[in-house]
This record gives structure tokens, C-alpha cells and sequence, in this order.
């Protein structure tokens, strides 16, 4: 991930997620985009607030599109930018932000070498791949030849995740990024119900970190939890982390003495 | 899945998945639940129309809350239903409603017969599972003590999966569902870009009959697509399918003859 030249920035940035895909709502295909840009936002410094899937629908592209990109820094979007009719992305992206849409010079002339080079023919199918929202640019990408787009604040990408990864590549660099979210995870050996009332006033008095809450089952030792922390700020985790393991010890503690 | 009983509708029946949780928008958790529930609501003969996923944060659960159970026959929510502080579902469906929240009844007692086979206590953290809003009905399911609720239109499930598919398994048959969509898959044996312009004029000339187009690799011939048909009329979906294979025939026979 080159995030060398990112410009970072003092506030939070955040970022919506657009799902655009029939497939994923029926279930004939698992998404396997949303936890990879997940990650990948996070590690940036990028808050992914919100995820949206939506199914190859105008109206519900257009609404969540203008819904999501008023409310966050950033809202990306994956799926429906392919060359058949139920890729319509590309003009619900010209619809919400009112502008027209066309074949763009350098799209086109990617495109026509990419055929060249394949022995594929340039057809009306094709030529949609080239048809970008005014005022977008383009994310170019090595794995296909079609672009994704950037207007404004929103950044179209692809739903074939080889091809998303290499749109997301190419945009990191140029993205605005914030101070980097720092994690701890630390493993309870307690039932959540167990240190739930503890866990939620720790939490209250340390309101810069973010403390969650995650059972699991341990094959040998049964009900488990694993206790997250998140923040931004070293000193004010290090607090947490501290507030958190004792207690822990005096939890279990005390339950040891009465088993 | 028992659907023996469910009252089927001659209308469409629409459904939402709100996903509530922190960890799925870091990236640290993998959620299992969206494919999973998009599969048994289409089996089922529900549409699932939207998914959205949010954190744990009042404010965001509530507008989606709002939003969905307007625009959608059923909203199903995922996660936030435990002990702790950062499990606020219940509360936000209160809100949402406007409805008050108090310990019901019989989740109590569900409670405290599971706490009593285990040797757990209860307190302060584990009576938070009791909490239901106002006309709610419970979810009960075998697999944990907290119940999920129903409340109108909207059905509040766990975030494990193993507790979530109980609960799901126990509300079925109570939704109301409509004729099942019935799919077809046709590997087209060519790329998108040279079956996309017929294969729009096929889906413009079958209105009742949804068509998706998905690029696949393979590994030993390359670029391929499958073209998936759904619809709920078995003889439309047979004449759009019998369209898409001549069509096929008609595109790789050109194909074949120019290489």
C-alpha cells in the first residue's frame, strides 16, 4: 500500500462504502469487498462509518449515492461498471451529481489498445466502459482496461476484487488521511456477562477510547471475550488497557474463589 | 428450514438487513451473516432490497432503523443485542418506536433458569439482556439464555451466527412471503464485452425477467461470463432463457468463424 505522499490530516476522515450488485442481495454471490476496504480504510487513518448494498436499481443508487457522499469525506463504491445493461454505476453517478455523461478521450483510447493487444472487437457494449460523468477523472488500473472514476468525493471502483484492489492502490496515494486509529485487543478469560457492568464504566470514564466487547468460544475453556480498545491517542490507550487488566484480575479473581 | 406454515402473499415482500457493529466497518471481524440471510430470504421468496451496516452509535442505528422499516415489508437487524455497554440495539429500538424499555417478564426468567443450570450470577451487565421495548415480542432460541425481539415490522437478532440462524429458524414461519424467485445460471462461454450490447436487447425485450451478467476467469479457457435470469413466472423465465442461448450460439459461432 503506498500511502507515501498521503496528505494527513488533523480531523477525522471518513468514509462510506457503496455495494452496488443484485448478485450480493440474492446470495448468489459473497461479497468479498467490504472487509478488504475495511482494513485497507483503517490502516489509512480513514473511519469507515457506514456500508450500503444496493441492487442494480437507478433510484436506489442515486438516493444512497447523494445520502452517503453529504455525510462522509469519502464514499466509495464497488460493482456495476462492467459492459453489459445491468451496469448502470457510471450514469447513477452522472445522475446524482447532475451532470452529463459521455465517452471520455482517454478511456476510449485505453480501451482501444487494450482490444488491440486481445484481438477482441470494439462493439456498443464496449464502448459503454468508456462513457464517464463530466468532471470525473479516471482511476486507472493494471489489471483491466476499463477505468474506475473519481468525482468529487466519491471514488468508483470495480466489484472484481482483483481489479477494486488495483483502483484502491492507485487512489491511496491522493487520499486525505487522519492520525492512524490504534488497537489493542486484550483476551479476558471471562464471560462477557461477567464483566460487562465493569467493562461499561471503565468505558464511561474514558471517553477517548472506543472499548468493545467480543464473545467467543474457546474449544477448552468455553465462553470467552475478547475486549477491544481503540483511540487515537497512545497515552489515553495505555490508560485504558491498564484500567481494564485490573479488572480483569479482580474479576476473575473472584470468580476463582467461588468455583 | 421450516416454512411449512408461512402465509404466502401474492404481493412482493421486501426485506432490509441492518448490520450494527464496530467491528465489521474496522475490518476485524469478518461478518458471516449477510450472505447467509440474503440466501434464506430468497429461498423464503423474500427480496432482500438494502443492507447497511453501522456502528455501535445511537444516532446511526436509529435514522437506519427509521429509514428501512418505512421503505421495506421486514427489517432484520444483526449484533448489538449482549451485555455490555457497546450493545445498544434494543435501546435504539426503543427509540426508534418511541416506545420505553424495561425487563420483561419471561426474558427474565429465561435468564435466570440459564444462570442457575451454569452457576453464573446474574447482575447488573447480564439484566441489560432482559431489557425489551414496549410490544416487542421475544425470539427465543435454544442456543443462548438472550432472546431477540419483533417488534411491527422489525425482527432484532445476535451477531454470533450460531444465534442468529436459531433465531431466524424460529421467526420464519411466521413471515409473510410470496411466490419464491426462480433462477438460472447459463455460462456463457465468451467474454461480457461480446455478448453485452444482445444481451441488453434481450433483457429490454423480457420485462418480467431480471437479467444479470458476472465475468468469471477460468482458468483453462479464460475470460467467461455466467448470465444468471430471475423471475417469478416459470414461462417467461423459459423464453428469456431459450433468447439468451440462440443468442449465445449466434455470438460464439461469429466468434469462432473471425478466429
Amino acid at each position: 500500500m503506498a500511502i507515501a505522499n498521503s496528505p494527513q490530516s488533523k480531523e477525522i476522515v471518513t468514509a462510506a462504502l457503496l455495494v452496488i450488485g443484485d448478485e450480493i442481495l440474492s446470495g448468489r454471490t459473497k461479497d468479498k469487498n467490504v472487509r478488504y476496504i475495511a482494513e485497507y480504510l483503517t490502516t489509512l487513518g480513514i473511519d469507515l462509518m457506514e456500508v450500503r448494498i444496493v441492487g442494480d436499481e437507478e433510484s436506489a443508487i442515486v438516493d444512497a449515492l447523494n445520502a452517503l457522499r453529504k455525510r462522509y469525506s469519502y464514499v466509495f463504491t464497488t460493482g456495476g461498471i462492467g459492459p453489459t445493461h445491468d451496469d448502470i454505476t457510471a450514469d447513477c453517478v452522472a445522475k446524482a451529481f447532475g451532470v452529463p455523461i459521455d465517452v471520455h478521450p482517454r478511456a476510449l483510447a485505453i480501451m482501444q489498445e487494450r482490444l488491440a493487444a486481445t484481438g477482441a472487437e470494439m462493439n456498443e457494449a464496449r464502448l459503454r466502459m468508456t462513457r464517464i460523468p463530466k468532471g470525473a477523472d479516471l482511476v486507472l488500473n493494471k489489471v483491466s482496461g476499463a477505468p474506475g472514476m473519481w468525482i468529487e468525493n466519491v471514488i468508483v471502483m470495480a466489484g472484481v476484487p482483483s481489479i477494486m484492489q488495483a483502483m484502491l492502490d492507485e487512489v491511496a496515494p491522493k487520499l486525505k488521511t487522519a492520525v492512524r486509529m490504534l488497537t489493542e485487543t486484550i483476551r479476558a478469560d471471562a464471560r462477557e456477562g461477567d464483566i460487562g457492568t465493569e467493562l461499561g464504566e471503565i468505558a464511561s470514564a474514558h471517553p477517548g477510547v472506543a472499548i468493545g466487547s467480543y464473545p467467543f468460544f474457546d474449544p477448552q475453556l468455553g465462553p470467552n471475550t475478547n475486549v477491544v480498545l481503540r483511540g487515537r491517542d497512545a497515552e489515553k490507550l495505555a490508560l485504558a488497557r491498564r484500567a481494564v487488566e485490573e479488572m480483569l484480575q479482580r474479576v476473575r479473581a473472584a470468580l476463582s474463589g467461588k468455583a
